[in-house]
This record gives C-alpha cells, sequence and structure tokens, in this order.
C-alpha cells in the first residue's frame, strides 16, 4: 500500500523541498512525516495482527498479544485503529483491495480474454496464500461484525462481478469454452480460495508455481 | 447414521424377540431400548449443536443455546458428549465419515476411473452442503482442541489418500489425462469445499445439480 495513498494533507512539490529543508535542519517532524509516521505504525499493527489471526484464530488472539510482539502498548494501538473488530475488518479489506487490483491490471494486459483470465486467476490465488488474503479466506462471515458486512459483502460482490466479467468476455471474444458463468465463478474462486488452508509458506513449492499449476488444472480439466 | 452401529450390547433375533414380547408387557425398556433412546438422543443434540455452529460459529454458540433449542438443560447434555469441545469434534467426525463413506461406496461402482472419481466428486460436494460436511469446512484447524486433532488429522489423511487413489486409478486406466495428482486433489477438494461456505440450503439450485454441474466444469475445463 502507498503511504500517500493515505495521505490527508495536500503534497506539492515546492512545500515537500521546503519540508526536507526544516527536517533537516529541525528536531520536530514535518506534517507529512508525521503522517507517513502515522501510517507506518498503523500498517505495522495490521501486519502482526494478520500474523496472529491466521495462525491462532480470530477469536483466541487478543490486541494484548498484538501489543506485546511489537513491544508496544495496547493503548498505543487505539491510537490508530479503534477495536479487534476493526483491526480484523481492515486487514481483510487489505486482502480484499488485493484481490480487487490484480483484476484491475489483468483487465488492462494485452491479448485474448483466456490470457486475462489466467493472469487474474494466478494472482488471485497467489494473493490466497500470502498473509491479508489468507485472513480473507479463513475468516467466517460470522466472525465478522454486524457493521463490518457492508464494506465485506461490497467488496466481495465487486470480485465476484470481476471473476464474471472476465469469464463472459473469454466466452464472447471465444478464447473459452462456453460455460455457466455463475457455476465456473464459484468454482474457480473455490479452487484457488483453498490454498489459504492448506499451504504453508516454508513449504517445498512456491505460491507462484502452486498457482501456475492449479490454474492449469482448471482450465485443461481431466478429461483425456 | 445408523444407531446399531453404536450399539453397545451383543443383539441377536431370539433376544430382540424375547425383548419386543417384553417391551409389550412392561413398563420398563430393555437394555437395547435404553441403547437405541441414548443414541438417538446424543444424534438429537449433535443435530442442534452442528446448525448452531454453521449459523452463528463455534465460539458464540453456547452449549446453554443448544441445550434450550432441544428444550433440555446443559446437564442433560453432559450425559452423553463431555463438553463443546467434544461436541465439535463429534460434528466434524460425522462430516468427515460421511466423505469416507462416499469414498467407499465409489470405489465399489463399475465403469472406468473415470467413472468412479465423478460419483465420489458429486457426493463429495453434496455432502459439504450437508451441515455435518459445512461444519468440516467451514472449522479451521485452529479452531479444533489440542486433543481433537489425532482424530482430525487422521481422518482428513484417509480422506486426501482416497481421491488421490482415485485419481491414480483413473489416469492408471487411461480414463482421465495424466495430471500431478497431489495438485489435482488439491485443486478438486477446494473448488468442491467452497459451496460449504456460499451454498444456501434454500436457494434456487439443489445441492445435487450444484454438485453436478461444479464436477462438469472441473472434468471439461475451460479451453475452447
Amino acid at each position: 500500500m502507498s503511504v500517500l495513498r493515505f495521505c490527508k494533507f495536500p503534497v506539492n512539490p515546492e512545500s515537500m523541498a521546503r519540508e526536507s529543508i526544516m527536517a533537516a535542519s529541525s528536531p520536530f517532524r514535518t506534517p507529512s512525516q508525521r503522517e507517513a509516521d502515522r501510517v507506518a505504525k498503523r500498517d505495522a499493527v495490521l501486519r502482526a495482527a494478520v500474523r496472529m489471526f491466521n495462525e491462532r484464530g480470530f477469536h483466541a488472539t487478543s490486541l494484548d498479544d498484538v501489543a506485546t510482539s511489537l513491544g508496544i502498548s495496547k493503548r498505543t494501538i487505539y491510537h490508530y485503529l479503534a477495536n479487534k473488530d476493526q483491526v480484523l475488518l481492515e486487514c481483510i479489506t487489505i486482502g480484499l483491495q488485493q484481490l480487487l487490483q490484480a483484476a484491475e491490471m489483468a483487465r488492462q494486459e494485452a491479448g485474448t480474454g483466456r490470457d486475462r483470465l489466467i493472469k487474474f486467476l494466478r494472482r488471485y490465488a497467489e494473493i490466497n496464500m500470502g498473509e491479508f488474503g489468507r485472513c480473507v479466506i479463513r475468516t467466517g462471515e460470522e466472525v465478522l461484525a454486524q457493521e463490518s458486512m457492508p464494506r465485506y459483502r461490497a467488496l466481495k460482490r465487486e470480485i465476484d462481478t470481476a471473476l464474471r466479467g472476465m469469464l463472459s468476455a473469454a466466452v464472447a471474444d471465444g478464447s473459452i469454452a462456453p460455460v455457466d458463468i455463475k457455476m465456473a465463478a464459484f468454482t474457480l474462486a473455490g479452487a484457488l480460495n483453498w490454498p489459504a488452508r492448506w499451504h504453508e509458506q516454508a513449504g517445498p513449492m512456491s505460491a507462484s508455481d502452486i498457482a501456475a499449476s492449479m490454474v492449469d488444472i482448471l482450465m485443461k480439466g481431466l478429461e483425456p
């Protein structure tokens, strides 16, 4: 995630130049340094939390554990995030945004609909083997707070729509076989979600090799 | 599940005949009636519990809720099951045994390796849309008690072995294409596990139609 994406202050090159002179000559941080620092700390909290959620489960993780792993107090976490439910929602949002971004990037690729679909599916599987993607897949709806549901469901719907759109485009340009789009989307997504449950980061195959192999099986099928 | 499978008393036709005469003439239940009653009550507890686990999640379900839904007290549940962790393990065991039984039945079918594989995969998906199968898929390892792990892992391993065996047999008799057996097993299982998360029992398509459609997509692939 780019720090600037979360920067609330207008940034222009001139003021940045002035700031860097100020920073060199002053022990006080500039507003943009303070904002960058805030984003970096919030990110560090989310990274520590997502690892624990994936390892122990959401219910067995306390914000005290997360704070301890970072050498800070729970009160410090509350500067950045309201509560454990919000920490989970932010982790899941990052994972879902990575998936959406993968769809966006795949759509901009040259080639046939099939080429773009394969690009997206591989990246989709890889993300699900990363910490934030794993958290998306391992967290059932029933774990989320009621107030988290609208954002969660909207992002999930966007990803499903993106996948169905890519399947339809590939059927339309004849680069894949005609198929029930909804069932195909569920089948592909399910197959490529599941590594979030079994993939071990220290395992013998890389995430990218696993993704390529699974997508190859899904594209070719099993018929002789 | 057959009640007799869990009956700890030796049953022979003669004693059953004697018992039914006794039962007709006596207000006291025979040992086999008492055992059948015990099994039926234990089953009812597991069925009520699995529905709640699937709906609310394991952590949000208390044995008090389960007892209330059956009009009994929590103490009554403890006649049949030691604690909530054991209730979960029993629910998951039933689901895993249904999957194993599906493999066993498919292996006895006539036809090619491909025919047997398809039978198993369809049944596998259908089970994952039932309450006990859903519980297997929706429950991450991190939720299980430490003492539940050996049984859980042994059953999971048996199912994975059964699926890989069926894939190998179908490759060997030439009825499916040569494929990386391990990756194919993970890909198929993942795709057919996922309906446990999205399938709604009141939805427009039956579990068996969904299963058939997904297996068809997996067998044919997407190539034109």
